[in-house]
């Protein structure tokens, strides 16, 4: 697996190709700001919607930075991987069609030592054959072939999170300590116990049901300190228990 | 290999709680369409915006059939495995948090056999406490620590592209049946009134420990024939308890 460097990220460029929605573009440009992306490039955007998003909140300063260029050409120069995105199928295009991770992987690779520009056409149609035509491959979410076309900025949080997904790992707490062996046997004790005094064994079966509370309480998998809460809570429980029918 | 049929997402439920934004209603309802998902549910939506969310294009279908509810517990009642989306780090969380890729087989292999929600906050301040009370575990977009907050609707969009992602394969034997959010919800009550029987809740910290007893139940992960001896057992100690008491 390839792994991700910050820096790595400086080099890739993200190029909206004539966006109309100054909403879209403020969007995109916080998806950008959420994965570590900083380089936005536009390419003849409608010009009132990128004054509007230029004001937009939470990436206010991605979009001042944002460069803005006449052709996809001029905005794509500096880069020595160029992938563009479609929502159509593989029959009607010219250029190969990556899956997503296979794509992405090449393109972490590719941003260990150059830059790399991903593309996005239009809200409203896309990317145009001319646009199409200075890629070297194209990639495609996996959307359902009965609604493909995705929101522009979705689809580049999307593309992004691809791209960051195998780098980052959440970062949740070290898995706790499992409950002891003793601390287990303690709660099934009190469990069986209370059991006994509210009615639920039956003389009878008291073993069979002793064996039950265990293999149950053993199929929690607890870990120590939720076994110290259930510990409180069942010793309070079988000691009110006790206490009201002696 | 366990597949993850179309039908399977029929199993899945989208739930938005307390979202303001007409423009993410409508967004994130497109998303869901661009996936195949078409359970749309609304917990306490700004009514305003529900309005004008259905009036939204692209995906008026499944926003119409959207279903409307006033509480979480009542809007995940029907499933077996409830995930919580969040923004923030492990250190303040009190339930488990699963990396994405991880999490998404889990929810797979669940949907399977029985429905999932998966919860999303408001734009402003995400999933609550007592809304995450509701969840067995927790996911988080690996977004950097810098600009963590992600925009609702690309959310649930990048949710849903690593739920489908692998295409039509996931991994792994199903999973036995989750116990119902109602099944767990009814056992939370159930210990909640016996602890408070016991002496167990003291009366100022009331919520703040439903709450506990209502994650450290979730923490359980109950199979479906587990949680319903559980609740013979609490059912029969609540009410000797109660009995006791009068």
């Amino acid at each position: 697996m390839t792994l991700l460097m910050i820096a790595d990220l400086e080099h890739l460029r993200v190029v909206l190709v004539r966006a109309r929605n100054p909403l879209n573009i403020g969007a995109a440009a916080r998806a950008m700001s959420n994965f570590g992306v900083s380089r936005l490039r536009v390419v003849n955007p409608y010009e009132v919607a990128f004054r509007e998003a230029r004001s937009a909140v939470g990436a206010a300063e991605l979009l001042a930075k944002a460069e803005q260029y006449k052709s996809v050409a001029e905005a794509v120069a500096d880069c020595a991987l160029v992938v563009g995105t479609t929502a159509v199928g593989g029959r009607d295009l010219q250029q190969p069609l990556r899956r997503m991770e296979v794509g992405a992987r090449t393109i972490r690779r590719q941003l260990a030592s150059a830059p790399v520009a991903i593309l996005f056409g239009s809200e409203r149609v896309g990317l145009s054959r001319n646009d199409l035509s200075h890629c070297h491959w194209l990639m495609r979410i996996p959307t359902r072939e009965e609604h493909r076309s995705m929101n522009l900025a979705q689809a580049v949080a999307i593309c992004l999170y691809e791209l960051v997904r195998p780098g980052k790992f959440a970062d949740g707490k070290p898995a706790a300590a499992h409950a002891t062996a003793a601390d287990m046997e303690h709660l099934t004790q009190l469990l069986f116990q209370a059991l006994g005094a509210s009615g639920y064994v039956r003389p009878r079966s008291g073993p069979a049901t002793e064996e039950k509370v265990r293999r149950i309480l053993r199929r929690l998998n607890l870990n120590a300190r939720d076994a110290e809460v259930w510990l409180g809570m069942l010793r309070q429980i079988a000691w009110k228990l006790g206490s009201d029918a002696s």
